[in-house]
């Protein structure tokens, strides 16, 4: 018998309320995520067989950031299959997300696909195959079973601001591993960064990957083959997290993507997809309270892949 | 209903059989390793019920190596909880197993406890709490149900020619981070890594991981609670490779321990506990039949922990 | 009594010849360059009191390259001082010349003025100076005493395909180590490096470091103080020749100033300023018969600073 | 005509009196260097001709340290000429003295002679030869014209605490780069280091490096060849002075050998060999008071390399 869901994040939104926005540091770079209130707590989750339970700010849009490299890589599989991974390895780095370090020792192939380099060789990869930015959004708003969009200004302030990427894709750029412009690559990776979802619909739309690859909505579509499901899974739990990986697999068990806009998405393979954000970010880059909120999940529900 | 597990070691064994022996290298850094006839592969697993199944050279003794920073980290965590991490890390590596690069950009604290600084680290706190020669067998020894002892050649070899281990134990103690002797602490290392098991000892050893960290004999006594056998879960798949554990990760996607000699212990939690041995390695240092032993076995049976 | 620098290099001139074009690969990185003949050697030097010796294809003009950054380091130091050192360092750097390992460990501040990363910074500096392509081609001019121009070829071509060198400048902008646009500064980059002289007028032009800074034909100008041509020497010394630094200061003992075009200008304090030039380069990225010349010119005259 | 040296020592020794004592760190990582008296001060010159100044505490013996390596690099490039290069390179390393990482890059070959892992690989190369310790001892007597000796209290405490150069000495051994028993390479590096001299017996000792390698008392012997006093310049001013070694040449412009003792040997070729001594340190090693002497000798002389 599966717990009750709801009470569960009700729980979880009532333990954590007088934390809210009292400790980590929300994303400053730049003033469109400055600005976001600290004080803000939301969960949603999905169950494979289609239950909603959600609570807090749940259906308050932010900004997804790292959060779209998961669907990107998703994307990108379906279409290339096994020819992605010439490009982008599957290892944790060991080294901040955006360092350049261990591009230059490996001749500008990324680690993996969720550091900021790898994520932007996918982006090279989709730009390739066309109309890139259009169907990033049309594959969102199909998961989430609601139109998603840009937002242009949040999009904006990272191509101002964003030299550590340039530097990255530039750096690929001349190891001969980035086909495409990398004015071009930047935009949609600047773009793909600036989707606002709230925590309903991200949980929806990663809801495939509880359910082997099975559509979150129509079960009789695939988005990806199960064992693709899986290998996203796996991804996601050595390197989704940043730095913090290792810890996160050690304390929460369960595969996880964050943004620094705060959001997180958990997947528990064969039960359900959850989402939590609170945009205080902890010194990781990670949200502070997610985290916490995963913990206190796992804990209530025994649920862990391990 | 759960699979047939013999008739599935049976099929594993058999499809392998053609490229026993035929491709990889064994380790040959000492010559008690080196002189190891490639062509040997075992198979074995016990269930979480205390079924047994096996296949191949599954009851031929080898040299455990890596695979006993598992149970000395067990060991360890069992004696000082929380305290452990205070001297290593969590987080996968991004490195070889045996660099010192991150040691110096991290002042001599190891990423985590699988890799060899990590391994001495731990090696260290134990030779603290006294006897720990006897003691380790003697873990071991209860965990197999038999009497398993230290290969003393291989040891005094590994001593001989553990240069790089020398250099990172010294390396540690200049920042600190290591209280015994060098000499003390290597010894125990050494002659962990120096054990002889089969995959039969090593599946019923490791079973605690598939059972929420209950003995694997008797169901009464707790090896460790049931968080702490998940978290060496989470460390195995995470860190349990050396440098290829996102890959293994991504392609098998269950916990793993892997050692020079040709063996890997693999978990599915609330199972069982796995162990494949076959003595050539691929180039990242672990058991290529093992790698492949290990896909087949996924693939057969759909156990996976995405 | 000064030896017969005239016949000297007439002698390293027929010694090289047969070697000439044997060995050694031009730098291929940009069409402008691949196709220059590598059969081509050139030597000259003008002594401190103003007598000038050539030889071979001394008055053939060449990409100046990097021979362009001491120029622009000159030129900044005269025009800012000390507080040019706030933004680079003095320290050889132990990689290769395009490297961003070392930029990350030390937040983006350059080791030395004579890798890629510190001659941009000079770059930028410059660019905020104001007027700064002019200026420089204008500092060129006056030094040789003819007019000098950019190859715009060379320099459109740097601009395609320098993608280091776009992320070397995002990557120090994205540490707040570069004021300007980064293609505003990467434009002047790109010229300095494109400029076209010959041996005769780089001998001519770099004729104040042999001069205690004073200029090479107007001996009441000074071009530096003594002190800063002192300093600009012991630069070259520990830094003007790539990673090759160390061993050119054992096997030269001169300050010299590399480029990948085939230049190498060197000086001897108190005597004369050498330039050589063959385009065919070591794996240093070093003019392989330029590093021999010199040698053949150190061995004959013993003329050395040690 | 050569200026009043006696009067230029006596002169600096004045003019930094008041700071003498007053800031930096005498080496505090063994208890015989700790409790060295932080104000003292001593300098000591020798000329080519063989005059000789000297000023406050120059004929106090201190340990000399890192300036063994000075004399070690001598007696192997006088036993084995060019093949001691096979081991060792001639590049600044941009790296601390006793870093690991750069050893690992480039497979266990240390970058120069005067990082610890040169001059340990320097050793080795003695202990291959035979009887070093004696060898050390009686070169460098020969050299000062005096009986000196190894500090056994000293030598006894590097060997106790000196961690770090154990493991580099075991990293090189592991690369196969160390042919001796590692024990016996440092026994002879911690006793190299603990010998003691004072200003006087070390400007007279590196003397023949101002006179072209010619002995220091007995002209007709040479000590060395013109070209190999030449490149041990070479590599004091490119990597003398720790990761200082940039900034001194910039600053001072002089070949210069320092140790955490607090001495600093420099050479003027064709001029004079000086020391000086101070203990107190900067924050790179070097002694704070014996680079301002430095400073001002040049000043004061007008001599430098450059």
């Amino acid at each position: 018998m599966s717990p009750d869901f709801q009470a569960v994040l009700d729980d979880i939104a009532t333990t954590l309320q007088p934390e809210c926005g009292m400790a980590g540091q929300v994303a400053s770079y730049i003033p469109a995520l400055a600005r976001v209130p600290a004080a803000q707590f939301g969960i949603a989750l999905r169950t494979c067989k289609g239950e909603e339970a959600l609570a807090g700010d749940a259906t308050t849009p932010f900004s997804i950031q790292s959060i779209s490299k998961l669907f990107t890589l998703t994307l990108a599989m379906r279409r290339m299959g096994e020819d992605l991974w010439d490009r982008i390895g599957r290892e944790p780095s060991g080294n901040p997300f955006n360092s350049l370090v261990q591009l230059e020792n490996e001749q500008g192939k990324p680690r993996n696909p969720f550091i900021n380099a790898g994520a932007i060789a996918v982006a090279d990869r989709l730009v390739s195959l066309g109309n890139a930015r259009a169907d990033v959004l049309a594959f969102l708003s199909d998961l989430a079973g609601e139109l998603v969009d840009f937002d242009e200004e949040v999009a904006a302030s990272e191509a101002e601001t964003g030299f550590r990427n340039v530097a990255l894709a530039n750096f690929m750029k001349s190891f001969g591993k980035i086909d495409n412009a990398v004015a071009e690559v930047l935009d949609l990776y600047f773009h793909q960064c600036a989707v606002r979802m709230n925590c309903v619909q991200l949980a929806r739309a990663a809801g495939f990957l509880s359910r082997d690859g099975a559509h979150p909505v129509h079960r009789r579509k695939q988005v990806t083959t199960e064992r693709q499901a899986r290998r996203i899974n796996a991804l996601m739990l050595t390197c989704g997290t940043y730095d913090a990986a290792g810890d996160v697999a050690f304390s929460i068990g369960l595969p996880c993507k964050s943004g620094v806009g705060g959001g997180i998405v958990a997947v528990v393979p064969d039960h359900l997809t959850l989402c939590v954000w609170s945009p205080a970010l902890d010194a990781t880059g990670n949200s502070l309270l997610g985290l916490k909120a995963l913990e206190l999940f796992v804990a209530k529900t025994g649920l862990s892949v391990f």
